[in-house]
């Protein structure tokens, strides 16, 4: 069984969109991606650091879906990382209302040996140069490394995000970020200016318009299920990256048209995750649900045409 | 050979985009509906109105195309509506510098006896009084009848619209419009409040993130090609619509089934049209190109997934 190392946030957060407000629940990029890769068949290795406020239900219920949070550091006197936003009216914009970063301005993630041999890993959007400091400490090349990233990056630590794209295989983005990192305004041209980078590929998040993804000669589409109950975007992006990594660490198979594979069932996971407020759409994801989710996204873009009457 | 009947405006268009400003050309919905529905085996009978100002020349490359002009009125003291236009940076937004109706106002729009018993009938964005007195001419019901509309006729002629509604197969519109038309945010729920108005389908254009098609019980998307030549959007979604109405008019197959082949056929044809000036991707457009082209947006979203395996 191929082993995924996941590294980002495990945080607070506090939410408001236009069907209602939580409490503090929890979240986080690290948490979102493991409960989304939970459903496939991978040791899930959590690399992160919560403060001692950290309820200890909340780490059972990561055990529970059988992560391993050996790499979970609890920093005693510190606080959890939180993060309280609001949703506008479309859902495609929010607002950031408290950003506390506490135990994760500490984060200095020292990877347990059990942990620098994984097959598959997951950098979650933190700064460039933690990720590359995960990166650094295995003891062999992985058989793929899939590095998330945000703009704030690319406006304060372009270098370092320079450096690090060296060394992973995909890169995942949204399209405003592709066009900043690139400084190309086509989509296309972007995605090939990108994978000069260093990165074979590149995904371009577009949220409900669905994902590309990019090749230096090849190009795939997912569109994201049009959905009419979404209640909470957030962790969409890091739903997509873990049931992206959880379905390529399961089958093996690192190939480009496999990696099309994983893009459609990450989209799959992502539309489950919001559906529901926080991580619940993950948390009670079955592999019955996706399988039929999956037959959705078959059915949304199958057609017979024969483009030889032309 | 089935025979379409194309409603819309015939222009003159002054366009500036990133890419370059253009001279007065020839433009209207009219024009580019029937220049995308050229290349389908199918009698294309325009109905439009211009002013005499209009150069003949023009007219006679829309006759090389196979186009009927019978029902082209050329109003003598008259000029031709006239539509000034420009693109900002990113070719999502433009701003109207001029519009002048000119012959436009005065468009009564009177069948031919030869027009008044189409297989298919393509109703470019007018008012929706204009476009239901077509259909009050016809001898005998379609096969189908495919409207195109917008937001200035929701704001200014909601009843009228909805009474043409009810008079049509196919809506045509973008989610912004849908959203109006239907009070609904979500794209799923608003295209099933407009299916209940009266069309059986409704196509929601997205432009750059593609199409999407409604029955009541079904879905299907349709992405747009991701071009790194985008020159003049002028057009997009009339070369849609006379692709989509040439298509299923030359196959003659109104099924679900052939409406979503129609769609990507639509794409395709579109996506020619937006890398030229004005018409000019139309009027270069060969069988062979557009065949080459669908082989590319097959392989956009095809994938090899078991769905099996979870």
């Amino acid at each position: 069984m191929n082993s995924l190392l996941i590294v980002g946030s495990v945080a607070f957060d506090q939410i408001e969109t236009p069907f209602g407000k939580t409490g503090k629940i929890i979240g986080g990029a690290g948490t979102y991606i493991s409960l989304a890769s939970a459903v496939f068949k991978t040791e899930k290795l959590l690399v992160s650091v919560v403060g001692d406020d950290f309820p200890s239900d909340y780490l059972q219920i990561l055990k529970h879906k059988n992560i391993n949070i050996d790499g979970l550091k609890i920093l005693n006197g510190e606080k959890t990382f939180f993060w309280a936003g609001k949703y506008l009216e479309n859902m495609n914009h929010r607002e950031t209302i408290t950003t506390e970063l506490n135990s994760l301005a500490k984060f200095d993630p020292i990877l347990p040996d059990s942990y620098k041999n994984p097959d598959v890993v997951m950098l979650g959007n933190l700064t460039p140069v933690i990720q590359r400091k995960v990166i650094e400490q295995l003891e062999n090349r992985p058989k793929l490394i899939v590095l998330d990233t945000m703009n704030f990056w690319m406006d304060t630590m372009l270098d370092e995000l320079h450096k690090t794209l060296k060394l992973v295989d995909i890169i995942t983005i949204n399209d405003d970020e592709a066009r900043q990192l690139s400084g190309e305004y086509y989509i296309v041209k972007a995605a090939h200016k990108i994978i000069e980078m260093g990165p074979k590929y590149i995904i371009i998040k577009k949220g409900e318009h669905g994902a590309l993804l990019f090749s230096r000669d090849e190009m795939f589409y997912s569109p994201a299920l049009p959905l009419d109950d979404v209640i909470d975007p957030t962790g969409a992006g890091d739903s997509f990256a873990g049931g992206f990594c959880g379905y390529l660490a399961q089958t093996d198979d690192f190939s480009f048209e496999n990696i099309k594979n994983a893009i459609v069932v990450a989209s799959a996971v992502a539309s489950f995750n919001v559906q529901k407020f926080g991580t619940d759409g993950l948390l009670t994801l079955s592999k019955n649900a996706l399988r039929r989710r999956l037959f959705k996204f078959r059915n949304l873009v199958s057609y017979n045409l024969d483009e030889n009457i032309f």
